[in-house]
């Protein structure tokens, strides 16, 4: 039996399940502060058998082994989990080996070994929701490098009828900033879910998403791209999208058929359990995992 | 002994050399048709007993295994060489192993395994020239997911002075269309190595290339970043890049010290030759690849 967390900016999942990811009991709590949520945490875990714990985190956080924060949540507007231990606390608490990612890689790795990317060995998954946040799995393994990527904050070309000034506090105009569920609340004076009917919304919407699709596949080439979060609960937004990638891109390389390429979750909101699930699983037995210290992989599990 | 050809679109470079990439003999031939080219490629590589052979070639190239186009260059402006089916040739004529990748994923590897970074197991090897192109290494692997990545054709913010249209025959205004050494002479009327003294030459270069790392940076968050190419013997170009970029990101992410996160390549002109014969050497003695059929990680080498 594995555990899993799913750490949310809004609640933590907590799940214990198999090495398939297949949920066997699951509870979900407010992410308050760590004083109130972190032993709800630990007591829901210490009533299973668990060999291991995967935990896609919101960020950012600090996956450097060699760094003294590795393992912690860093500089994240929620001042109580600021430069917060969260693999340590994990570990001293379950003594159990604790695995750590991002909260999209993660659903990336969830929807790559059992969702709409199963049997892929490189998928992207894009969150579009209170923020834009991507994960990927590249060549069966979980993207990362200097850090974790912070995909959403790439830049934009501005629409030309659009005066929007933007939301990012660090870039005004980024994605985040342009397209995220806040920014189209702040443009447009209602929430996206109310704006169902409202053409323009999506139009400008696609636009953008498009955009930022066009500089994921021109420089990451993943084999399938899955896009997923709140926003894109209005499934008239994913036509908008193709058609303005569709333009973009001017066929200037050869991509599947756009609907088949660009999809859904088949996980639906399960996509980041599962993959805090799997993530555990691959880290058992790995020993050297328990001291939070890794192997020379930096702790990238090979997936496939 | 192992043997690596640089397939440029101007030049192809063949060498032999040892495990290390250390060249020992190289020839220089102009990119012709192929009718003219390919016999002087085979004649030199008959003469040494070369165990495999690694290519890292000009494209667009067909990495798909299962893509009958496999082996193949396949779109290119260069006639001649459109669906010329490169490994094929080499593999049949040389009865060696063959892998192949593209001539800035060559370079990524060489800069990785014996260049500016040595060690590391994540880099980016951008090449600002004739064209703009970039390949990675990530967790030690070649990037190459779908297709190799494409990532001279991002989208820029225009400059709000720059009334140039940009010359990609594709999109027009997009990296390579607005920063690549034809459009820089484009623009201003003069080759870039004429340009030197102008100094407003190097700012908008700086700005647009700096977009461009900022992208590349949110989405791979490589470990190093390799400047290479014509363009980039402008070696005030760097500071102009370095000012834009920390501008841009806005403290959003840490980085290392811009000057020694963002440098020129350590192997100067011999970094696709050098990754070129660690490619084959990786290879080696994978007896499948010699059918132009990869095993299931799609021909991409572990270089760590």
């Amino acid at each position: 039996m594995f555990g899993g967390i799913e750490a949310g900016g809004t609640k933590f999942v907590c799940a214990v399940g198999d090495e398939k990811g297949t949920v066997m009991k699951r509870i979900q709590l407010p992410t308050a502060d760590p004083v109130e949520t972190m032993p709800q945490v630990i007591a829901f875990f210490r009533q299973y058998p668990i060999k291991a714990l995967g935990v896609g985190s919101f960020g950012p956080i600090d996956l450097n082994f060699e760094s003294p924060l590795f393992g912690h949540i860093t500089s994240t507007p929620k001042t109580a989990w600021r430069n917060y231990p969260l693999v340590k606390v994990l570990q001293d608490e379950l003594r159990v080996p604790v695995r750590f990612t991002t909260d999209v890689n993660a659903a990336a790795l969830g929807e790559a070994v059992s969702g709409a990317a199963k049997g892929i060995d490189s998928c992207l998954y894009i969150t579009v929701g209170t923020g834009i946040g991507a994960g990927a799995v590249v060549s069966g393994k979980l993207l990362q490098g200097l850090s974790h990527p912070e995909m959403g904050h790439i830049l934009l070309r501005r629409h030309s009828q659009d005066g929007f000034k933007g939301i990012c506090p660090y870039h005004h105009d980024c994605l985040e900033g342009m397209a995220s569920g806040p920014a189209i609340e702040a443009r447009w004076g209602e929430k996206a879910e109310e704006l169902k009917e409202k053409a323009e919304v999506w139009e400008l919407e696609g636009y953008y998403l498009a955009q930022a699709l066009m500089q994921y596949i021109l420089i990451l080439s993943p084999k399938k791209i899955i896009l997923g979060g709140g926003v894109m609960n209005q499934k008239q937004l994913f036509s908008s999208v193709y058609i303005h990638l569709k333009e973009l891109l001017n066929d200037y390389i050869s991509l599947p058929n756009l609907s088949e390429y660009i999809v859904s979750p088949a996980l639906g909101d399960h996509a980041g359990i599962t993959g805090a699930l799997i993530l555990a699983r691959d880290t058992y037995p790995q020993k050297e995992l328990t001291t939070g210290k890794g192997s020379a992989d930096d702790g990238i599990s090979d997936v496939f």
